[in-house]
């Protein structure tokens, strides 16, 4: 089985270059360091049929998570749930659970004097109108829940795009279904930057430290210039444990700094972490 | 004909949360102040057939431009090229003037008493192996040049990961390409922040302005939570002419803080700009 996570993310405002996904970074580590593989990430705008073509391609795909972000909320833009709907050829319908959270959220804020909060207007019950068969996940900071989607192949979660709602829910209700899967795999990284060589001179360096330790995934990150070269190396693998995860990449580690040593390169700021 | 802008950003440290997209946002905001739309970001690893389908399936979409970043560069995972050729089903080959491009740039190094920068390594080579019919567009900054493909409907750029060399390469060269194809439109935006009234609420709002003003899109952005409630309005057009656009965002404006005002909602810090 595939157990690599895809991320679609849902605004306008990822598009028009107004925000920064961070969302998707944060999720992207998070699944890393389950020892799962992020393979792809999809941003489209707020339009029913970019969202819905854009969950076929990705069901299509066959990766074992789906996740969105952004889209829940009680606004005409907030078109997520129905983008899926389309794409699973579902109806949406009000969902009894969901109703009945969104309807506590309310029934909270109107206790605390906000009286036009008591009101469940369409604009609200709108964000319990899941696709038939979801499941809601309770959103313990915001009101929107996110939505849990069982396939055959591959599991849909929606989630806020407000990062503080995305990160709890995440926390609560989704590292514990991605965890069940990950079966206790980690993943191990370290880096370190070197200085007085190039990086079209070190292409060589990687491609046998490579060969000699194939479950180790070796990437350099230029950070100065071909002229001025500052090189960050980043080494990383996934393992069951993390003392042989550590072993690996310390074994490779030990022979691309004398590789670099050799070519009269220096090395500094050595870090590891699982 | 459709003006819109596909990026697709080559890269694993983009999917396991070590680098934050800031590729990705500074070119959405470059594409969408000259009057285009970006119309999706897709994000792959550094895989010969995940860029290629990327490749492929973003230029069905048939979008006018698509761009790239990252991968390259001399390593053994910069494979951006060899992906885009494989979907354009063309070969690779030395392109001579990417290669008196890569050669000065070593000879300039091995004169500044770099002489291990004078030999043109395999490494160094890759850097001017481009598709069959490409063009090579000058870094400023790094060593390996960015790449231009003309086909019939959609013109592919392939830039670099490095943000230095991205923005350089874009300014000097892919801008006015854009340019040209915008034709002189522009965008405006504006935003205003409310305070004391829940993003459910202003939900109809929206509605009715949006219907009152048909091209100026509004989205709400809850910074706050629905109990503690601080909402942006982000208003935008695009338009011929930036008188014309002001109006149409200050009208779409005037009549939003009205109708926030009449459900007790406060505004504050109003910002428009071209």
């Amino acid at each position: 089985m595939d157990q690599s996570v895809e991320i679609i993310c849902v605004g306008n405002e990822l598009l028009i270059g107004k925000t920064l996904n961070t969302n998707a970074q944060w999720l992207a580590k998070r699944i890393t360091t389950l020892g799962l593989t992020t393979s792809r990430i999809t941003v489209v705008r707020d339009n029913i049929d970019e969202i819905s073509n854009a969950i076929k391609e990705a069901i299509q795909r066959n990766p074992r998570f789906l996740l969105t972000t952004g889209g829940l909320g009680p606004t005409f833009d907030d078109k997520t749930l129905e983008g899926i709907a389309v794409a699973l050829e579902r109806k949406t319908e009000v969902n009894n659970e969901a109703f009945k959270m969104v309807k506590e959220k309310y029934l909270n804020y109107a206790a605390e004097d906000r009286m036009e909060a008591a009101e469940l207007t369409p604009a609200r019950v709108k964000m319990a109108k899941l696709p038939e068969g979801a499941i809601p996940l309770i959103n313990p900071i915001g009101t929107a829940p996110a939505v849990f989607i069982e396939l055959e192949n591959v599991s849909i979660i929606a989630l806020p795009g407000v990062p503080s709602e995305l990160k709890s829910i995440f926390e609560d209700s989704v590292y514990p279904k991605l965890k069940q899967v990950s079966d206790g795999v980690i993943f191990f990284e370290a880096s370190v930057n070197s200085i007085n060589i190039m990086e079209s001179e070190v292409a060589p360096l990687i491609d046998m430290v490579m060969q000699n330790n194939p479950y180790v995934y070796i990437k350099s990150h230029p950070k100065g210039t071909e002229r001025i070269p500052i090189i960050e190396f980043h080494l990383s693998t996934t393992a069951k444990d993390v003392t042989n995860a550590r072993r690996m990449v310390s074994k490779a580690l030990v022979q691309l700094t004398e590789l670099i040593q050799g070519k009269g390169g220096k090395l500094k700021s050595i870090k590891a972490k699982a």
